[in-house]
């Protein structure tokens, strides 16, 4: 495959490349299937492929009006509702990005530019805990900030940040002469689906005068479910806020967002020009040039597709939608409760569930290993065996010390029954992978 | 249109939302109209169109070997080709990214982390001049400086890094404590296509120890054209390369390429993990995980439909129809030079000229203005005019302190012929404007 990457002098037939390209691209995890359940899935409505599609022919510039003024339109006013369905003031706005990654560098960014004078950076602090995105940390450091400079604060029983634990640390980084400037949230941990105690955490922020950036990247979609829009209540206190439409919005990669409470520091942060005459009409216009509002200049439409869609599937259909994920994993979590040897990690939130399965033995029956190492053999070779028969992909993590299993059930395509008859095969595959363990181990005796 | 972009509760049929995102696309210049002059322009190849609708439909997460090895061999493979393009060793790796922006804030990133002791930031400049492109300015700034590490450096009379200057710039910053790090050269100034003296400057950069980027976001191309390939002389000695495929490659957005002379600086900027031994590995792996070596977790793969233009094409053509745009800016040179009243302003470099018209008076008719703002008014006047009857678009920019009009003709649809009768309509446009400017203003007196 990689000499056949390598391009040629001359043209080859069309069949040919097409050819080449399903071959390439068969080597692949199908993240938009319906019992694909690691990372986060990417189950993707029909609707998306054909606003991107559209997308790409019309093949807009979006970075500036003069390019742009009609997608440049819609997606500014889409971003306007996006955040009123956040509860942000009309003071906020947005743009569309690649992604998480690029959503958290960018409100790191504005909040550096926001809170801190130049001289202050390098006694500044940032708090995450240890179950915040990875890409949190990344962006942190591309902003310039030292790795040291972060805080992962301690987590509760739910792996959410300890109020209790991030007061302390405040309070004894302020002694030591540092600089508290931000708090990074999570509305849905990759992890557990956990929601921070948002509110508890905007307390902080705005007795401390920190900025309070929420990393919604999967978990803010929860917001446009009528049933379940309560779970992100303190949303509404984010300075910033990240929420991946090609994660729990339905769309194809890439389409990311990132929304501020004040639309102002996106433009001091990132407008080229030098002239501020020039960013207050910028801020003031309804003529918007996103290449001032975040770090790219040229830039696709990418919230096209994320329009097409929901103006397609109304929102009705998308609360639906949303709230199929969230009962899936709570019809999981019923299902594992009542088989025997399985033990559930956390619970179902927003759509995710850890559990693994733990063998009806009271001891392990070879020296060397203790239990719960015993039992990660066993949970790892669980889900390797899944993929490798094509049941279900639940791949593994862990949340605790042990290693465990993990569903997101986001799929709007996954019925029910089609849920259990996978636990069911899981539930045999663990038979079988225990029993064979635990006669490896006693016949090595 | 903005009430019209926001989501309803029920589902729009079908026709109805295509025929909304067909009237929202018309607002919008056709960046990939073969008289469109402006900007960069975006000439779409139709193979491109169908490489991002196949890699849509396939909608792989190019983020990890596990998500993607098909569509990540093959982009892995193809960065190393367009690397060995650019001369550069088997050390060197790279990531297909967003575009520019994004490739040039990476290699700052990359240059920063390679160079300097997180202690030596504060002291560290960077070297750029006034015709480099502004996000190189705002990549600096993302990633940690303060604007006033930045060092704008003198041009010569064709607009490039003077290297006297230079030289001269670093001695001074060195002597006054600060810690040179990096040298931001250009291969095909957004202005005028110049290529910085490449030589010149990695002789610089050689002895002081600096890091070489290139941003060859536009110019970089060149390298495939048999022809010109010389042009891009010295790029063998980059650190860093970016090069945009979606600016003269063809490509609809977005499709940017950064490029490092040794790929284990990418993954010690960007690798995630806190294991050195497994960062190790990465390096040496042809597993590759793109998101340890940028930004991005999640992300399209972007390289395919490049891939799939230059399997369709070949190289042959490819290097033909840049070959074309070059060819055009320097027929229309030779056609301006032969008509009466217009002035070349900087010569046809990598298919971007750079001209006005000086209507033939003496001296202006007015009190109160000098003849280049007069001639400012009158080639402002052209270009929106020429805009107006949709004739072409020849934006303006300055250069100089004067405004002058400017042609990037990259596009492989327009032949001799027809930017001939471009170039005549624009005679009779500047000999209509400049008679009504010169009869307006006598009228006044």
């Amino acid at each position: 495959m990689r000499n056949a990457a390598r391009p040629g002098a001359q043209a080859l037939p069309l069949n040919h490349v097409i050819g080449d390209m399903a071959k390439i691209m068969s080597h692949r995890i199908a993240m938009d299937h319906p019992r694909f359940f690691g990372f986060i899935p990417s189950p993707v409505d029909e609707n998306s492929f054909l606003g991107s599609m559209l997308t790409t022919m019309y093949n807009v510039g979006a970075g500036s009006w003069y390019q742009s003024s009609g997608a440049s339109t819609v997606e500014d006013s889409l971003i306007k509702w996006f955040a009123e369905q956040a509860g942000l003031p009309p003071s906020s706005g947005g743009i569309f990005v690649s992604g998480g990654s690029v959503a958290n560098l960018t409100a790191v960014v504005t909040a550096r530019d926001a809170k801190l004078q130049f001289e202050q950076r390098p006694k500044a602090v940032i708090y995450i805990s240890e179950q915040t995105h990875s890409s949190m940390a990344k962006g942190i450091v591309v902003a310039g900030f030292h790795r040291n400079q972060i805080r992962r604060v301690q987590c509760d029983s739910s792996y959410r940040i300890k109020p209790s634990s991030l007061r302390q640390q405040i309070e004894s980084d302020r002694k030591n002469g540092l600089i508290p400037f931000m708090i990074a949230a999570t509305c849905g941990l990759t992890n557990t689906g956990g929601i921070d105690d948002l509110n508890a955490l905007a307390d902080i922020a705005e007795s401390e005068n920190l900025w309070l950036h929420v990393d919604g990247a999967y978990g803010a979609s929860i917001l446009l479910s009528k049933t379940h829009k309560h779970c992100a209540d303190g949303i509404v206190r984010a300075d910033s806020l990240t929420w991946d439409a090609h994660k729990w919005l339905f769309q194809v990669y890439d389409c990311g967002l990132v929304l501020v409470r004040d639309k102002r520091n996106l433009i001091e942060s990132f407008a080229t020009g030098a002239s501020y005459i020039r960013d207050a009409d910028e801020a003031s216009s309804e003529k918007v040039n996103f290449w001032n509002r975040g770090i790219e200049m040229s830039r696709p439409a990418r919230g096209m597709k994320l329009w097409f869609t929901l103006q397609r599937l109304g929102l009705d259909k998308v609360s639906d939608m949303i709230d199929h994920g969230v009962d899936l994993a709570e019809f999981a979590e019923l299902v594992f409760r009542g088989f025997e040897n399985w033990e559930i990690l956390s619970p179902a939130q927003l759509a995710i569930l850890n559990f693994r399965y733990v063998p009806p033995i009271s001891k392990p029956p070879s020296e060397g290993t203790d239990f719960d190492q015993f039992c990660d053999k066993i949970n790892a070779e669980i889900s390797r065996l899944a993929v490798e028969r094509n049941i279900a992909a639940p791949l593994t993590t862990r949340i605790t010390k042990v290693l465990n299993l993990r569903m997101c059930t986001v799929s709007p395509q996954l019925s029910r029954d089609q849920l259990l008859e996978v636990i069911k095969s899981l539930d045999s595959i663990a038979k079988e992978v225990s029993a064979s363990f635990v006669k490896k181990r006693i016949l090595k005796i």
